[in-house]
């Protein structure tokens, strides 16, 4: 069972500077299936991590290294006796090494390759045929395929030589091996063995296009009640077929990216790195950070005579640019859902931007209200209180119609916007709230 | 399959006006699935949205609605005409009442329940013994189990009669309805008749508990290899089974429920949501941060006299402000993270925050030099450049302090921290920036 182990995190901090385990840990890590040492390797410091590693039988380091992320992985391959690999490559399989050739060197990459069967160079130089955003690459080949002409009494010999796990159907195929159509398992049983399997062949069964994303590919397994969905090519070639544990991995890397990318890092993301390798990671996003805050900097050096001569534009100002900011990640975050579901089409965005100007228009209105009856009250200046109201209505309107635009345009030029969404619309905000702000202030304030 | 039909969107805004669909939408929705129409449904502006309504076939009307999201659905139960209820609810079953539960009306809920048969209720007021949070809630009831002293005779002849999505298990239960083992349904074909089912049962199968929550439920089952796995109580009776297109469904609401929650929204919203009822929902988020906004402006006021002689301070307050925000923000994901994998313990914060704090360190020392240097080049102040990069350096050293400390305490409060961990990060990173930065400027600038 696929426990995180989270109690051993503890007791193995402990006896690691002791360097022995106790009975119990040791047990316990026995007993722990590989996803479960995965995520507590994970969780460890690199020093607990490296000696944890040193107690792992050697014959079950693969399994783990599989199921790990690529940087807390990347470390412990580091460290690995060079020797062990060869025992390790026996038995390797494509997918496996599919797994882990983003982290392995490119000695061991060819080494482990080498120690691959042909059916297995194949699989694995067909899979590379794709990008790993495409479903091609992940595909596996444990399937159950039988010719088109074949009958009940094949498919039932079939099922009684081998079962992949998550395989409620036959495939048929034809001679040029193209998917033609699927038989359930469950029907087997309750027929004459002479009756052709094309007689109770399902004919509305989805196949996954070989180049869709991985994601789309998922979601289609995963919701259409089959245990596992047949890949197929241009030609509707039978290339392999996805399950529901793979779909299920491959969604949450996703979400993982999606929740990873929001704050400019990336799903492998160790979180015990090596202090370098972390600040590099993390600086980029705080030097694109960086050049949008000196922007808006920019902006408000425009008005320094302004602030100047009403200070209390310098203490409110944090409030227009948050308002903005928060008004428009609520309709952001909207639309990228709306984005990710295929709801939000160059049709209905109009009709979304109409709405969401109203809602903005209505909140707006409410805010300036609220907004500009504390700004009086706080400096005493009914005119103070007319214009932080007026740039906050014009910022939260601004925020609802780059909340719409910017992910929109980005998914049009193929760019995340879960990833660069967010700091485009908070420039956007701040930009628009510092400007209306101050330009309203040196209007009506002077 | 259940396309979301995107490019009907365009075609069914069009048409609508003229009270018509055209013989090709026609058809193309008469062949969506519900998952497809409901997809659909949500995707349109509220009048649209309505009079598709009205085309679709009031056999289909139930299956769809149990697809939809609540927001988006209730605007249809409204309108829905009263006299139809009673045709939707006539082969109602627990598990459809159980998606509708929370839109529906409580006469038409009473309806509802009323229609259904005795079983039904049963198992409807079974899954009301939990809360929506608990798998209890969502287990089905359609698997296959047999008395334990069953044979794989009986195991063949159970499997000929029905055979559930999903179904690669058959339950042993014994006399008191308790779990008890697990029968791989791919072993029964290569076994005599004869032979009792216990000897080829699985002594290693999981069981999820009613109680457990549905994120963790999911995962496990998703993880499992395995189409379904029994839900049990705290007896160890059998109440239901998960399987993993549930599963997945359950995981896909809670990664919405975090997307959305990032931006203070819930996984209903509409994205059409009447103006009023939209602005409603967002008000709260927008009120919650502009108190946190006032707060940060409360302190930059104690700073008044400082910032009139200092203007450059004004200008540049939002670099300091902004820096700390994503620094901090970039830990907080990462721990948020940690968390819902229970990969940070109590055991590890320690690690965890010496880690971040090296990194803050690394990456404060670099920002405060780079951003120093730019401040001395704009204003010609090499006093403020100090100022600057001391307050930048403190502000980033907070952020990774508080990018832990937030989180782990809102998790032990049992509070999300997906949903208010970045409102509290930013709150502090903001007051810590701007107390710095001006605090600092009084000190050395005046």
């Amino acid at each position: 069972m696929s426990e995180p182990l989270p109690h051993l995190i503890e007791e193995i901090i402990e006896q690691s500077s002791q360097d022995i385990l106790s009975n119990d840990v040791t047990t316990a890590l026995a007993q722990a299936d590989d996803k479960a040492l995965a995520l507590l390797l994970e969780s460890l410091p690199i020093d607990e991590r490296l000696a944890l590693w040193e107690t792992i039988a050697a014959k079950r380091k693969l399994g783990v290294l599989i199921e790990m992320r690529s940087d807390p992985r990347e470390v412990l391959i580091e460290n690995t006796d060079a020797n062990l690999w060869q025992t390790f490559f026996i038995d390797i399989e494509a997918e496996e090494l599919l797994e882990l050739a983003d982290s392995l060197p490119s000695a061991l990459l060819e080494q482990a390759y080498a120690a691959m069967d042909k059916v297995q160079q194949a699989y694995f130089a067909q899979a590379n045929e794709y990008t790993e955003e495409q479903i091609g690459h992940w595909g596996t080949h444990e399937f159950l395929s039988l010719p088109i002409n074949a009958k009940v009494r094949d498919g039932l010999r079939l099922i009684r030589r081998e079962m992949p796990r998550h395989c409620d159907l036959i495939f048929l195929t034809n001679r040029s091996g193209q998917f033609s159509e699927a038989v359930p398992i469950a029907l087997l049983h309750a027929q004459p063995e002479h009756v052709p399997l094309v007689d109770i062949a399902l004919d509305d069964i989805n196949t996954i296009m070989d180049t869709e994303s991985c994601l789309i590919a998922s979601k289609q397994v995963q919701l259409s009640g089959f245990g596992a969905l047949p890949i197929v090519d241009e030609n509707q070639k039978l290339i392999g077929r996805l399950d529901v544990t793979t779909a299920a991995e491959l969604s949450f890397e996703e979400y993982e990216r999606q929740l990873m990318a929001g704050a400019g890092m990336d799903e492998d993301e160790d979180l015990f790195s090596p202090v370098r390798k972390s600040s590099q990671n993390r600086a980029i996003w705080l030097g694109i950070n960086l050049l949008t805050a000196f922007l808006a900097s920019a902006f408000i050096g425009m008005f320094e005579a302004t602030l100047q001569q009403v200070v209390a534009l310098a203490v409110l100002m944090p409030v227009v640019a948050s308002m903005g900011g928060i008004a428009g990640s609520q309709t952001l975050t909207l639309i990228i859902r709306g984005l990710a579901l295929n709801q939000v089409t160059p049709a209905n965005v109009g009709a979304l931007l109409g709405k969401e100007l109203k809602v903005g228009g209505l909140n707006g209105v409410i805010w300036a209200i609220v907004i500009g009856a504390v700004a009086v009250a706080w400096f005493g200046d009914p005119m103070l209180g007319v214009v932080i109201g007026l740039a906050i209505l014009l910022n939260i309107i601004a925020a609802a119609t780059a909340g719409i635009f910017v992910p929109v345009l980005l998914d049009k030029l193929k760019i995340d916007p879960a990833l660069s969404g967010s700091v485009i619309l908070t420039t956007v905000t701040d930009i628009v709230g510092f400007v209306a702000f101050l330009g309203l202030g040196t209007l009506f304030l002077l």
